[in-house]
């Protein structure tokens, strides 16, 4: 079977792989689909990030569906052929943060696709995959594409629980990348009263609108174009911070209300924030990472009709072409979701 | 300008009653469309409820909505013509409930239409009525019938909003009167993934489905329609009770997962309930009453499209027909919400 | 070695098992000392409660201490001769209240000591006890009776949490066994200003009072007593009901301030409740069972001097005279927590 | 009677002003004591802080309690000669953030010895002053110096009650001044198990033993010595920030555990943070800002005999000296709180 392996920033390379019976416990997926992810794209476009670098090869991915092709022994609930999406999450289940309820801080994470660790965690873009029972969920009623959508939209999942009840609130989204665009239809979905979305992109506010921001703005054009919101001590109850940008943050901050709470979604490193407004307007600024149990939740969203994520797939290329799916990724302009299919 | 009075149980007289210009704060609206909601019955019907009982002649009436037709010194924001919901919640301001945000316990309450005080509160059901320009929420965009559902909407937004976050949850619905079936849009529009929803009338079960329910249960024909759900423990996580009935609580706290939430809407008398069950599965049952700055959310919400509540005015009557509009709202087995027209 | 054995009601006996040497990922612990808790002498005195009956010989006991005196492979940080307070709770881990960190209402619970399942769960009370490395917490500092105290300090805890910030908080705790006087001793320890305390036995109240009641009421003298505090709504905003009576919780009901919390960790039946002063004052009634990571929590409080739960090991019978024990323990009149000792 | 009035920086005169019966509501109040806080000194040292500059004289002083010397009409609770604490805090009661319960962010708020508005909020020590009698709360049993200790004793109560239960955690406080130090007695006082403390003073680390931190760490000496609780992910629970300083914040964010509360009490200006640490580790950064209902809850705690602040007032010197109190309460090597003396 062939795998998508990096070896350095933009050595991209499509290996052969051995692929093995399932063990115990786990089940056998042939791919379907596969994203791009933003973490990704930093393998392949550095090499890393931060302090996160490449030593060794590493087959990559992390957002895939498939369906099942062999069953190892003691597993139940599932058939052959079953469309499944697969969780690239694994905990340990023992440490203290999983014994508390919080697997995505497990310490002994082994998520797929990082280069953290040595050796480093061997990911999902592949042919074959053997997976634990407990990744997979099933996806019937769903494409292959809509099924790979699930990790992503669980990270935002996980952000909107822990931003608490959106019902009748003002949402204000910076960075409207496939993280982005899935926050907004989250927050809708979760009744919002008023989305308004930023960006830089032409192309992502585009897709921003049609996923229900009611107003969009591009904040390359007009730096101080969320000034219309501070008066009073600003205007929003949440925002959705997913663009990593320190300048969108800070914006972001003087356009929040009293008590408003800023999810942060977006990666970026040290950023200067004006303290005396996350002060003196009691603001709460909550990380949030990864997802446990909502990566279930995001399929069964999707096979109840709640939320539609098809049209962010905007590129799929076939395995052979994989490299044109992160070349097409990089470019906002036109893409949103561009996703790898492996069958 | 007439009012709807009631003396006595059956004995509803429309009288005459003089009108006043507005005072400081207040603005004077004519009032164009009044809901008949269960408390009103209950006067109607019996003359009271438990211990509150008619002792004079009372105006009933508390979800209305009118034009401004004259303002009172120190009022902004307000024009004439102009269409607002009118909030029949006056708390105090300043017992300790009021400082604590919690004014729908205020314990100088003036709710519009009760008589749990001496004299009793009057209510809204009258052509001309004064109002505080604090309770007073602009409607453009929506009629008037529209408009006076803010009132047991936001009854509904508060228990919403006390339940927490809807998103992705399965929620059961017992009691499918208009607070009922409000409740269904509010969790679906929170984003609920299924929701079920239960009564004893096919016409109230009916809007039930309309206004969105998965599923829906007549449990007059199979009180034990529930224990589908009981096993593993339980299947829902959250609950609406909106029937003030014992069986309907009882039977939901069996299908409630661990640590579901129960929100208490209905309004009953002593009941006998399953503790253990409570107790070992770690339920939370919560009461809820009124509102406070949920009732300018309900109208931003039906402005904003969100939800729409028209289809549940399913009779509206002429101001010299008023009684007709309680007998109608009488029978669960023609009416969801009857209105009175006072234009 | 020995352990006691319940084989129907009053029928208990002291009787010669085989010990094994502990498996991977286990300990051997030779038991200290082993409290008697409420379940136990249900069994005791009725051979169960509720639907849950003994079908067979049951080792009775879950709140057990002892010293390290073997360890199996792959256990690390455990010495021989390690005091160590053993919990009681085994879950799966697996299922979806595993995965949620829902563990105390694990769909696979094995507790010791219960007689829910076929073959029943066997107890702690034994000479010579295998447990799970992850059962273990170290008791270093503390003696074996008080690390024996984790178990229901720990229930207490769970409760706590879920009560919220109690820091300047007005408190009630209703029933004064163990779990009611722990509850005293954990709402002080959080800052409660001011606690009241009620008990039908004299000998409760006075160990209420100890552990820092601020008042204590002997409600068989006077069953209205707490009417004094009805006034504006009520007084107490939290409630420990730890007596599963139907008249302390109505009582509790009337007394407890709008927004009030009710914790329910007292077992009781189907009880009747004044529904109308919770939907009306906004209560929140939450069921409160077992606990998880708050058993180490019990440990470290103890160990830090935070609190000193020795006062409530009023008896401590030797193993020979277990019986003894649970007569004891049957006597409100003079027993707080009676134990035995295992050594 | 004489006010303590600033011209400029280091401009203080103690000036004649008239004094008037006090108005409907409002109760005349003869000052005892007085703390100087922070923003005094701010604008002592520097007329001023940030964008907040004085432009006209204005009495200071907020922390302040006295003895009732007359009483105005519609004012009950009250009798002269009562010694009351007198909040600071003057909100509007009408606008958005007041009708939400959330009245220290009001729009229209008039906290006393305020610079932000023209003309400014005159302060409050004066020899008389006249006060809504809701600002004020009894203090029967308290020292007017205990009593005076209300205001900042509110500040942390409003910020350990935004952080949640602190029963058993693990707790950081960085910069020892009156708000740290207050902060580690309610941290205590709320049942935290462990407490560690910063500061670059000496004497204000000796304050934080004495107020019951476990460990107090010197962090001029030793900037990186809160490495040691970095492995793991992280060591706190909740940390409440209140120096201001960027070193402090950014080293505790990398000795917070996942999913650790920051309570940002301490007041700076842009501050440069490691946010990576804060997404990934989804750390929950809280501004706290002022108080309203903890007023009276601080003043309860003291005389409940739950806290003791009298140990913090280091200093208390006579109105005419009144700058001496400014200067001492500058020198952090000597004062802690310094206070003035009006009778």
């Amino acid at each position: 079977m062939k795998a998508i392996v990096i070896h350095d920033a933009k050595d991209l390379r499509i290996e052969e792989r051995d692929s093995a019976p399932p063990k115990a416990g786990e089940v056998q997926v042939h791919i379907a689909a596969g994203g791009v992810c933003g973490s990704d794209l930093h393998y392949y476009n550095h090499g890393g990030f931060g302090p996160v670098r490449l030593k060794e090869p590493m087959i990559l991915g992390h957002e895939v569906s498939g369906h099942i092709s062999a069953i190892g022994s003691g597993v139940n609930g599932f058939s052959e052929g079953d469309l499944v999406a697969v969780s690239p999450s694994r905990p340990c289940g023992f440490c203290r943060f999983c014994q508390e309820g919080r697997q995505n801080q497990c310490l002994n994470m082994r998520f797929y696709g990082s280069a953290m660790p040595m050796p480093h965690i061997q990911g999902a873009f592949r042919q074959v995959l053997n997976a634990g029972a407990a990744q997979c969920v099933k996806a019937s009623g769903l494409s292959a594409a809509e099924a790979a959508m699930a990790e992503p939209f669980a990270v935002v999942l996980h952000a909107t629980r822990t931003a608490g009840d959106l019902l009748g609130k003002r949402v204000l989204i910076t960075g409207c990348g496939p993280i982005g665009v899935l926050s907004i239809i989250a927050a809708r979905r979760a009744g919002a009263i008023e989305i308004v979305a930023t960006d830089l992109s032409e192309n992502a506010l585009m897709h921003a609108k049609k996923a229900g921001a009611d107003t969009v703005i591009n904040t390359s054009a007009n730096q101080s174009a969320l000034d219309q919101f501070t008066p009073d001590k600003g205007y929003f109850d949440v925002m959705f911070e997913c663009s990593g940008a320190v300048s969108a943050l800070s914006a972001g901050i003087t356009a929040m209300r009293p008590g408003g709470i800023i999810m942060q979604l977006g990666l970026g490193g040290d950023m200067s924030l004006p303290m005396m407004a996350i002060t003196a307007k009691e603001l709460q600024l909550r990380g949030s990472f990864r997802f446990h149990t909502e990566f279930a939740t995001a399929i069964e969203l999707m096979q109840g009709g709640l939320v539609d994520l098809k049209p962010l797939v905007t590129h799929t290329m076939p395995l052979d072409k994989a490299e044109d799916a992160f070349l097409i990724a990089n470019d906002r302009s036109q893409a949103m979701k561009a996703q790898i299919d492996f069958t």
